[in-house]
This record gives C-alpha cells, sequence and structure tokens, in this order.
C-alpha cells in the first residue's frame, strides 16, 4: 500500500480538508502515478455534496489527473517509469459486455469503474485525484504528448473528452455548421476543438461577456441566447449542435436552429425530464442525442489531435487550500476555464 | 376546368358526402390523372375533423392517389398519356430553399403545399383524392411500375415513403436490428420493407393479435408491448426502432431498448411534448430523432424497391359509400391493414 496525502470531503456540507489515504498495492497490470496536477469540474461538486445520490465519506473526488509514472507492474507493457499520463473519469470496466468488446468502455453496459465514488474490483470505494498519487489498471492510463503544457493537460481528460468524442463521431469538420452552447470548462474546449477540426464555430451563450475569448478560441460567430433575435436569425443554421449547460434549457428553442439532418448532443444532463416536440423534429428530421465522456481509444485520439494542433485548456493554477473557494466560483461560473489543482501543495 | 365526382366533409362532425368539384385546368408542366385507387390514411380523419387546426368546408382528402395519366401539359417529359402513376402527401414546394435544392422537398422550409388543406400556388385550396381525377404539377408525379397490384399501390404513396424513407436513411440492412412499433398501416408496411431491406426485425404491438401476420410480412419476432417482461428482456438490443405510433408512448421504456449508437424515429406525431431522460440517452448514446414522409426522388426509389421486392400493402378494398363506417374501422384499428377506395364508386 501507499498512502498518499488528498483532499476529502467529510460530508455534504462541510469543506474539503487535507488528509491521508492508502492506494492499493501495484498488482501485474497498475500503474503508479504520482500526481503533478488535478483538475476541478463541476461533477466533482455535485459528488460530494450528494446532489447525484448519496455516497459514502469521507471522498477525495477528481477525475481529470495528470502525473509521472512511478511503478509499474510486472505485466505493463503500455506504460514505463518516468511516462507522463493521465487518467479521465473511468479507471475500469466490465471489458466482457458488447460495448466493452467494441472498446466503447465508457458506455460499458455494466458500467464503468468511475474515478471516484464507484465500486472498484476490490470491493473499494474509488478515490480520485485530489492527492499525490493513484494507481490506475494500464489499459486506463493515457499517454498525455510532452508538447501539451503539463498543467494544462489536465482538463483534457474530462472537459477535452467529453467535448471530442461527440464532435468527432457527428463529424465536425470542413463545411460543417457547429453551435456550441455554454463557454465554461467544456464549452471553450468544444470551440477550441470544433474550430480545429475545421467547422464553423458560433457559440451560444447567455451573455456576450466572454465573446472576446470566444472569437479567440476559434468561434467565427458568437451570439446571446438571452437575446430572442438570436434564435430568429439563425433558424435552420446548425448540423450540429454541443450543448454542454447541465441546467435545463428550452430545448425546442436550440432544436429549431438545427437545419435538415442536424443533431442536438447533450453533454451534460439535468436530472429533469426535458420535453421534446415530436414535430419540432420532424421539421428537418433532427435528431436529440446525449453523449458521455468518451472511450479510451477516443480518449488518447482526443490527447494526439490536441498536441497536433496545439490545443490546449486555458486554466486558473490553484492551490490545494483554495479548493473551497475554486468551489464557490466554479458555481457562479467565475473561472476562466478551468481551475487546476497543483497537488505538489496537497 | 375538369369537373370530377368526390367525398367531401362539410364540417367537422358530418360524414362525408358525395359532391362535384373543379380541377384546374392542365397547365404546360401538370398532369391530368384518372384516379383509380385512393387509400385512407389516419391523417385524413384528424384533417377532417379539424383535430389538428381548422380548415376550411367542404374538403376533400386522400393522399395515397393511384391512377393513370389522361392529359399531359405542354412541356411535360417525365410522364406520358396512358403511364400508370402516383401522388402521395404533397404536390409542390417552394424549389429555392435550402432543402428543396437538396432534393428533400418534403422538408421545404416554407412547408410544401399538401395534397389536400394546403393552399395551391394558385391560391386555391388543394383537394385530396377521394376523387375521379387530379392535375398535378409533373414533379410531384411518380411512376407505378406495373408489377405493383393496382389498387394495392396506392397506400405506397403515404404509408410506404413514409417507412421507406427512415428506414433507408438509419440504414437498415443486413446486420441491423430493427424494431418497428405498432402494426397497423404504416407499421405493417415498416415490417415488410425493413425486412426485405435484410433486417432483422421485431414487432413491438399492444398484444399478440396480429403475431402471425407480422411473422408473415417478414418479421423475426414479436412482442406485446402489455407485457412487462418485454422491455426487460430487450433492453440494449435495438440499432433502430421506427416508431408508427401516433398517440404518446412511454419514450424512455423505447430508448432504454436502443443498443449502442441506436435511434429511435418516430414518424407519427403526437401533438404533446414528450418528456425525454437526458441520462436515458447518455447510456449508449442514443437518439431520438423524427422522420416527415419522403423526398419525390425518394418515394420513386421506395416505388421500384417494392416492385424489386416484390412487396405491397395488405388492403381492404372498399366502395366510397363505405369510407364513413371505414372512418369509424380505423378508429378503432380494425383494419387489415389499409383500407383503398375504389373511385369507379364515387
Amino acid at each position: 500500500m501507499t498512502t498518499a496525502r488528498a483532499y476529502a470531503a467529510t460530508s455534504a456540507t462541510d469543506p474539503l480538508v487535507p488528509t491521508t489515504i492508502e492506494r492499493r498495492d501495484v498488482g501485474p497490470h497498475d500503474v503508479l502515478i504520482d500526481i503533478a496536477y488535478a483538475g476541478v469540474c463541476h461533477s466533482d461538486i455535485h459528488t460530494v455534496r450528494g446532489e447525484w445520490g448519496p455516497i459514502a465519506y469521507p471522498q477525495v473526488v477528481g477525475h481529470e489527473i495528470v502525473g509521472t509514472v512511478a511503478e509499474v507492474g510486472a505485466e505493463v507493457t503500455s506504460h514505463k517509469v518516468g511516462d507522463r499520463v493521465g487518467v479521465g473519469c473511468m479507471v475500469n470496466s466490465c471489458r466482457e459486455c458488447e460495448n466493452c468488446l467494441a472498446g466503447m468502455e465508457n458506455y460499458c453496459l455494466k458500467g464503468n469503474t468511475g474515478t471516484y465514488a464507484s465500486k472498484d474490483v476490490d470491493g473499494t470505494i474509488t478515490q480520485g485525484g485530489y492527492s499525490t498519487s493513484v494507481v490506475v489498471n494500464q489499459d486506463f492510463v493515457l499517454r498525455v504528448p510532452e508538447s501539451i503544457p503539463y498543467e494544462a493537460a489536465a482538463p483534457l481528460l474530462c472537459a477535452g473528452i467529453t467535448t471530442y468524442s461527440p464532435l468527432a463521431h457527428w463529424n465536425a469538420g470542413p463545411g460543417k455548421k457547429v453551435a456550441v452552447v455554454g463557454m465554461g470548462g467544456l464549452g471553450h474546449m468544444a470551440v477550441k476543438i470544433a474550430a480545429a477540426m475545421g467547422a464553423e464555430v458560433t457559440v451560444l451563450s447567455q451573455t456576450l461577456n466572454k465573446q472576446e475569448d470566444g472569437l479567440r478560441f476559434g468561434a467565427e460567430h458568437y451570439y446571446a441566447t438571452s437575446d430572442a433575435a438570436t434564435f430568429e436569425k439563425l433558424a435552420n443554421s446548425f448540423d450540429l449542435i454541443i450543448n454542454t449547460v447541465s441546467a435545463p434549457v428550452d430545448l425546442q428553442s436550440y432544436l429549431d436552429l438545427l437545419r435538415l439532418d442536424g443533431t442536438m448532443v447533450n453533454v451534460g444532463a439535468p436530472p429533469e425530464a426535458l420535453p421534446v416536440s415530436v414535430f419540432g423534429l420532424m421539421r428537418n428530421r433532427r435528431s436529440f442525442a446525449a453523449s458521455g465522456i468518451g472511450s479510451i481509444g477516443e480518449t488518447q485520439e482526443m490527447l494526439d489531435f490536441c498536441a497536433e494542433h496545439g490545443i490546449a485548456p486555458e486554466i486558473e493554477l490553484i492551490d490545494a487550500s483554495e479548493i473551497n473557494t475554486a468551489y464557490e466560483r466554479v458555481l457562479k461560473s467565475d473561472v476562466r476555464y478551468r481551475f487546476v489543482i497543483d497537488t505538489a501543495t496537497i
């Protein structure tokens, strides 16, 4: 066992506090990673506060992890000590179901093993990346190209892949008009990636506050959704809409922006069911879909794509002691565009 | 002008009655068709009863029309006197919008001109196929292969194309598992067409009453949706679900039957918005879509496909005087599987 320093939630309401946790012994297929940086995802906050269901405490969260390989098991072939690696939202899956066998372990029919607050193969509850080290099965460890700035790489493991996967799957590229709804942690990555893929990108944000940033990230157009004229002007325009907003939106207003055979994909999931007008879908043969993170194969492809195109998240680097104030700022959308914890400060 | 005999609705509540109507002079691009048979679609009933909004009376409905060309305009090149032809749900479109230019006039952004109860280019209200003749622009007239039984060809023009189009668009074929929800006029055609395309077809019907028919039409499996075990057994099974039921269904139960990247397509449209769980779509990266009839190009392709595969609707041929009782039977789903009016009896 390895003792790691970490920041943990001890209840749904108390602030996160420094602690130590035990990481399992490095098994034959495992990799021990010295964590360098961990991104702060809105999901972390939902989880520790019990908003996605009750959890056991203490709980360490964080599923945007980059670090250096410190030790490998006897059977590990794909990583070696000293490699720069990453871990995202999952650390295992059943490996037997139709989806796992198709290399889409993020859609494991038995549910993949989440990087935190999930039951691990040994029956323990997984503990996440706000920590100095982690032990992960080699198949769920990604290679992080050295050309991506080390501290900025972390958010790619969730915000990056969650937007890259639907953009790639629904063929964002030259000649395609893509709208990104919301320009937070996920949205700003969606803009950068879609633009790098060659699509014509439009940001649909509540206000024009971040317009300058959006255009700098590669968007060609930027509209405020608080202005009703936006929806009239852009009717029947887009091939693909990536909705990064988790809160319920007036779905029909957005679906009406899709041109023939267009698809709107939610990457955020409000707990409430959203009303969909079938007549609205029937106009232009529209589709409404949702996408959850991405497979390990797609995640590696995304990291290589970002390295090749010089894409990295915009981050605010923080010390571990700032986590609780960072959470409050995330809830106020007051972050440009992702907090990343320097785990040396844990 | 040509005088035609017809059956018309005179109010939302009175039975249809025999009458005469005037058809416009045959313009240079027009085709005069002596109608032989007209199918009875549930849409006809919704329309005459004002259930889809108020209409002007008297109104002749019917948009599943087959007949013989009696006269052509000077500029007509694609049809000649004596040809067996068909007319479906639309008789014109704007021809200028993005979708029309793409050959998808069924999705005309200005709204296509419906075969009945729609404003025609000359400002009059279109009158449908429960009639002895009709004048239609040549571009909206289909060639009906002689190998399709004449009286059975009519329902292909709505029920056939409405199911063929999504089956073709979402690639029903060998190796694909397709479910058809509801086995009425549209559903039974969906089964025959999907089976002919080479897909593995499952019928999901309220009861097992039509099971024998379903298997005869080409389905390999038949389940009752009134049995909750059906939904457990078939979870994560289908690549494509064609929902032919216009009444609202418990959408999530059906979406849960889709495997990875599966799509559920509504071809019936309930007026109410349906609640969709984004978490439910996110499992297996599912899509919910809707499809409306088909383009003229697709309709011709469907007619040729049906001729090639020996597919025709199952019909009950009726005299015009039986229309009102036929309506009552349609509302009770008491028809195997489409009423067709012999227009010689009008």
